[in-house]
């Protein structure tokens, strides 16, 4: 029903889902640092916990707390610092 | 690394994690109706779609959209209607 992906040796665990506009994931980061990249424009909100971000172009990073949301456009890389166990909300932009 | 779990044939999953406090656990639901049990109170947020909820000895449903939370303490049952496919943050108070 409902997809699970692991990423970064399972340090990053997300469940698929769709929103009643978009396509999202549901995710956990464990504390630690990760690239990303994007296919779509995503737009990630931190459910709980923080991430320090360095967004594409950028040099230094972002944080962001719960209830924050940044936005990267499609076929990008970010780089995400999770401080602690973080969880996110991500959606994809068709 | 993070545990998932799955009820009512798959139609809700869930990853186990930590917040800086309490033990929790995002999901996501299909459209439809749910009875969940507690163990422990629990602190549950929509963070995105919608939950028709009757809370413990309440006869009426009560809506929470994105953003918001009901709590419900330990040895109690309560029901969800998922009214979109949903997603929440659940946090356990030991």
């Amino acid at each position: 029903m409902f997809k699970t992906n692991e990423y970064f040796d399972g340090n990053v665990k997300s469940i698929a889902f769709n929103t009643e506009t978009l396509a999202a994931t549901i995710g956990v980061m464990a504390v630690g640092d990760y690239e990303f990249g994007t296919s779509q424009r995503e737009y990630m909100t931190v459910t709980s916990g923080q991430l320090n971000v360095i967004l594409p172009g950028q040099i230094t990073a972002k944080t962001f707390n719960e209830g924050e949301t940044f936005i990267v456009e499609a076929n990008l890389s970010f780089k995400v610092s999770a401080v602690v166990e973080t969880s996110y909300l991500c959606k994809y932009e068709d």
